[in-house]
């Protein structure tokens, strides 16, 4: 993975130009590409409350089990921001004549089953699932919003392209991995198969009219571009990803 | 407790005017009682950040456990308000040059004590633990607020006296009891265990140099209070305080 990330990040420099929004120059760049494999806008803002919801989740559970106040303190301000996505979603769902839980009841199975299996064993753990499932679902979707019919598009983005604060749960890992650096390599384990994981329930929110071939030959460079911000993610860290 | 309830809210009535800023006109009409108990902003600010975070965490645990997107969205809605009580505490702590985990840590200690003896054997229980505690708690902590100085005493307010959506608690717990009648008694005796450990921790937030004898007199009568808002919450749902 990581050569192609490398590939890619070289490939970039220089072809494309700034764009004003964006989560991250890297990512915004190639927003356009899954377009049309976006499912209906009800689909859409539904999966994505829950999926929002879902993460707020994982974060109230770090809370409740972080350390000290000043942990609890700093994750009740990325928690704020997380539940901020979740409302601000079911805003939209509610705008379009449609319950919230109507709209996400759906996508619940999946989801929880995701959120099951990225639970974590302990608190390190369960912040990286925190940090790397918010920081690959976010960008993801982002992009997928791209998609909706113009005037959705714009409100979901307006909701969902800002700062999910991650930051703050870096620093506290980078914290736990310098207090105790032989976690670092279990840390490094997860981080992969969290990836996969939310590979897997990001793949599962596109359209499910997809062409195999065509479709996925334009599916995979995104992709790519998704796993390569989870890699700078990681190697903030210093952890190979 | 009933008789002194009844009495107190037949004596209050047409001896007091209302007031502007008020959770509601029965609490807010005697707040000044608790003025010269209240503690140092900084402890009154850090105590209230932290179990403004507790509730908080305990809302986070109703979600995770709720069985339907429904309730989990409209739970959802509980826990932004008090999470917004919680930074709006935590931006006050900041705005006096102190870090908010080093003002909460002093209480961290009795408030995860509280937590964990109110946190429930299932569902409907902590949902009684969220209606609860959060409003009992944040009936005194508005009323304590009065005693602060000026500028902080109305800033803390303008934090603390809003609405904490309890009512979304409220029905849900009024849907519990409907499909499973044979919940009630065991949720009126968890509600009285309930109302006897916020009491406790309530008592803690007073200035530590309580008069025995002169300062309890005039505790009680806000105490008789503060349970009487308690009772009618019992009531709302059919239980018996």
């Amino acid at each position: 993975m990581l050569g192609r990330v490398a590939w890619f990040t070289r490939r970039r420099r220089g072809t494309e130009a700034p764009k004003l929004r964006s989560r991250s120059a890297e990512v915004s760049g190639r927003r356009v590409e899954l377009d049309d494999l976006a499912p209906s806008a009800a689909e859409f803002l539904g999966r994505a409350a829950y999926l929002q919801l879902a993460l707020f989740e994982n974060l109230g559970r770090v809370i409740a089990a972080a350390p000290t106040a000043d942990a609890k303190a700093r994750l009740a301000q990325v928690a704020q921001a997380a539940l901020a996505k979740h409302r601000g979603l079911v805003a939209l769902i509610e705008r379009q004549g449609i319950a919230a839980g109507t709209a996400m009841e759906p996508f619940t199975r999946g989801i929880d089953e995701f959120q099951r299996r990225t639970t974590g064993a302990d608190w390190p753990q369960s912040l990286m699932t925190c940090y790397l499932t918010a920081g690959f679902l976010d960008d993801f979707l982002v992009r997928l919003a791209g998609g909706l019919s113009p005037e959705v598009s714009q409100r979901a983005l307006d909701v969902l392209d800002t700062d999910e604060q991650l930051d703050v749960i870096a620093e506290l890992l980078e914290a736990q991995i310098a207090a105790n650096p032989r976690t670092s390599s279990r840390l490094a384990l997860w981080g992969r198969r969290l990836v996969g994981d939310t590979m897997l329930v990001a793949r599962e929110s596109l359209t499910s009219s997809l062409d195999r071939g065509r479709d996925e030959e334009r599916i995979e460079p995104v992709f790519t571009e998704l796993i390569a911000a989870h890699s700078r993610r990681m190697d903030r860290l210093g952890l190979t990803a």
